[in-house]
């Protein structure tokens, strides 16, 4: 293990963020605000990062450094983002600045606030801009601007996006990252137009744009989306949701004008069926809960692309739906949005290849001289491939499940351990009873928050990496 | 699909019924009750069991066939076996009688009655003695009574017989299936004994006996096991629940004298690791409700063998335990117990098959050119092995949500819909909250019932045979 040379990495990921920092600062300055939570939290990331970077190593980097490496870059980069939050003294305690830190850049979007709108303008900004940041990746991000860092990086953004197979767009994965930020830059900034021109404050497009993109979930406002009560951006945001939940190839191929084979990705038909399916079922078992169809539709549709996209806006409160629906949101907590979008959760094509897997398993018992293969897209998917999802989808659940035990011990019912582990694990924000929509996750112990965050980081980096980080085979000499 | 002679197997397993019913009358008869619901009940079976026997058939018998036969003659055995509630009349309705025989037969041992103490004895002796034959299971009885079914046997008690890999003791099935039985005889006569010698009265021995062999959970008292409030039942019940939890291979092998080989199982050691971990935990998270670490122990002991061992047995009401431990309760609801017993759950030697898969993927990434296999009792497990057991472990998770989704309608909390589903699937009894050990299921729609019957032959049966049943390729003409 090249433990200096990860050190390295990290250090340098932390200069990038003490350079990210500047755009809160400066949001604070606008406002006149104190820059002072900025100015302190960028003189320790700086100094610290520096510190790091400036390790002697040598220049070996295998698959096994490059988990470890994006293990160790997520856990920093959630406990420094949480400085500014630290010294603007809002906060109540420095577990509940990592959490919200955690939270943001795993774009999750769980709270331990209970009142946001009295938070200064600058650490909201922040707040909202660690989803942007995360939601692409903090390490494409470093391929993108970085131009050298030395090693192979797709050992490093291989495990850092979403999905079970990782396909680059161009075969420089540097180019990969810069296409990709590219696109992400673009399709946020068309929505802060959006959202502008429906109406809401700039400031707040800005918040919300960043949300959307990083499918977080955090609002400048206490009742979220709500809080506007308008039909034009809720459409805004529910569009933008669903656009962010969806494979980024599928935007590189539409720019290259290959149109056909955009549309013709099973796992994208799979997301619709689902949003379809479930926006239908829902809005006719919500009926009681709203005057008419319409308005039913209208939160319906919002709330089914805030969970599956794993965003976690509101502009209702699921928890006064009925049961029925309750355990629908449940279910696309688990499923999640495309592989390689922005959204969490298991994520459509791994559902969709349970699926494909359990069918073929059938058929060879009924048929047990055929050879049947599975296929996504056309094509072979590999055993191997398979054999790692099969495990992975093993593992999210034994994680959602190992999770709730600990939040357990806070004496929380069931429903609430389990929801809060789901919520986190899948990057999605709020749960069931009291961490609802309108609820949030300030109640817990410093233990159970504690664990929350790292469950965050698990979800987002898909478990492996830091199942790595705490494998004691990882560290064995070879 | 050769359905007439999988249609002849059903008549033959039903006129085994037929005669099953035969024990549960004499009981009528000796304690001088109506013979009535008995005798109808045997007229009926009988004459249908006979009317499909005597259907003509190819002996074509393949995987598909005995598969079908398998789901086929489970839910016929459900069903017929709620006449004798029915004609009874202390029973609501049709759906309860059905739910209470499947969950007889199935060994998971939840009750729709909400008084059971009033029932007649022949009545409850049955619904105890349906534990019995459901445990080992009603194929491998009939293999090993019936003289010459006319098939390879085996493609049936595969079906039936749960766990990851099929080993049969002997090489041919019938005798497989006499062995097995009359080690099942032996050990339940045993604790019929045992409970006689520590003060229970025969009757109720016979019941808790028939219970414990199958790990069903019926009791012919409404506090269950904790009516005798004895220390000495509760030491014996534990003590044989655990045995019945255990593959019968190893009591073979200790009767061929192959000690070592019978301890040397990873299954085993697994199992009994989780039975004194939990012990040893709950008892110390349980220490608040009672008076004491020895009544915890007790206490805590005798429900963690109960549920593993999914009998679901009580003697205390975990439901008031601390939240922390019903989450474990919940755990060892979904691992149960091991594998070739009459247990149920997703059986331990599929867990510890999970947990080496997710290390082997780990050490794969750090290791990526070094190759490992996932080893049993020092034994290669075949890589399509592995890959049945990860969609199976899929399977499980996806059929307890899509249950709990469909119990849900009833409106009942997150709660009680997954832990209803759950503990029907996993073949316990009881769930959480108003389904917790005092509790039972008479409140809950008759769609939630039906769904409940057929989940818990779908977990009896280990998921794929009704999969099979329902699965269209199966009816296709090759």
């Amino acid at each position: 293990m090249n433990i200096k040379l990860v050190l390295k990495l990290v250090g340098r990921v932390l200069l990038m963020e003490a350079a990210a920092l500047a755009v809160p600062l400066a949001v604070a300055l606008l406002y006149r605000e104190s820059p002072a939570p900025f100015l302190l939290s960028i003189a320790i990331v700086a100094v610290f990062g520096l510190a790091l970077s400036a390790l002697p190593a040598k220049q070996q980097f295998f698959t096994r450094e490059g988990f470890v490496a994006v293990g160790l870059i997520w856990i920093f980069t959630g406990v420094v983002g949480a400085l500014p939050f630290l010294f603007s003294g809002y906060f109540a305690s420095p577990v509940d600045c990592i959490f919200e830190s955690c939270s943001g850049f795993t774009t999750t979007g769980a709270t331990i606030l209970t009142e946001i709108e009295p938070l200064p303008k600058g650490v909201l900004f922040w707040r909202a801009f660690t989803h942007w940041l995360g939601g692409m990746g903090v390490l494409v991000l470093a391929t993108a601007i970085v131009p050298k860092l030395g090693i192979r990086s797709h050992y490093l953004t291989q495990a850092e996006t979403p999905g079970p197979v990782f396909s680059k767009l161009v075969p420089k994965q540097s180019q990969t990252s810069k296409i990709l930020y590219a696109m992400y830059c673009a399709l946020t900034g068309l929505e802060v137009v959006c959202l502008k021109l429906a109406g809401m404050p700039l400031y707040d497009s800005f918040i919300h744009s960043f949300s959307t993109a990083g499918t977080g979930g955090f609002s400048n406002r206490n009742a979220s989306v709500g809080a506007y009560d308008s039909v034009a951006i809720d459409i805004i945001i529910t569009v933008f949701m669903l656009l962010f939940s969806i494979n980024f190839a599928a935007y590189f191929l539409i720019l290259t004008k290959k149109w056909r084979e955009a549309l013709q990705s099973d796992e994208l038909r799979f997301f619709l069926a689902v949003v379809f399916g479930a926006t239908a079922v829902l809005t006719v078992a919500n009926l009681g809960v709203y005057t008419g169809f319409w308005e039913s539709l209208r939160y319906t549709v919002f709330q089914v692309a805030s969970i599956i996209s794993t965003t976690g806006f509101g502009t209702t409160d699921f928890v006064l739906w009925p049961q029925f629906s309750q355990m629908i949101i449940v279910l696309l907590m688990f499923c999640g949005a495309c592989a390689g979008s922005t959204g969490g959760g298991m994520k459509c094509s791994r559902v969709l290849l349970l699926f494909r897997a359990i069918r073929r398993e059938l058929h060879r018992i009924t048929h047990p001289r055929s050879v049947e293969v599975v296929k996504l897209d056309g094509k072979l998917v590999s055993e191997s491939t398979l054999h790692t999802l099969l495990v992975f989808l093993g593992a999210y659940v034994m994680m959602v499940f190992a999770a709730a035990l600990i939040i357990s011990l806070d004496g929380c019912s069931f429903t609430v351990s389990f929801s809060a582990a789901l919520t986190c694990v899948s990057n999605v924000g709020p749960g069931l009873e009291m961490i609802g929509p309108t609820g949030n996750f300030a109640a817990f112990s410093p233990l159970a928050k504690g664990v929350m965050s790292l469950c965050m980081i698990i979800g987002r980096l898909e478990i492996f990496p830091i199942l790595v980080l705490f494998s004691p085979s990882t560290w064995q000499r070879i």
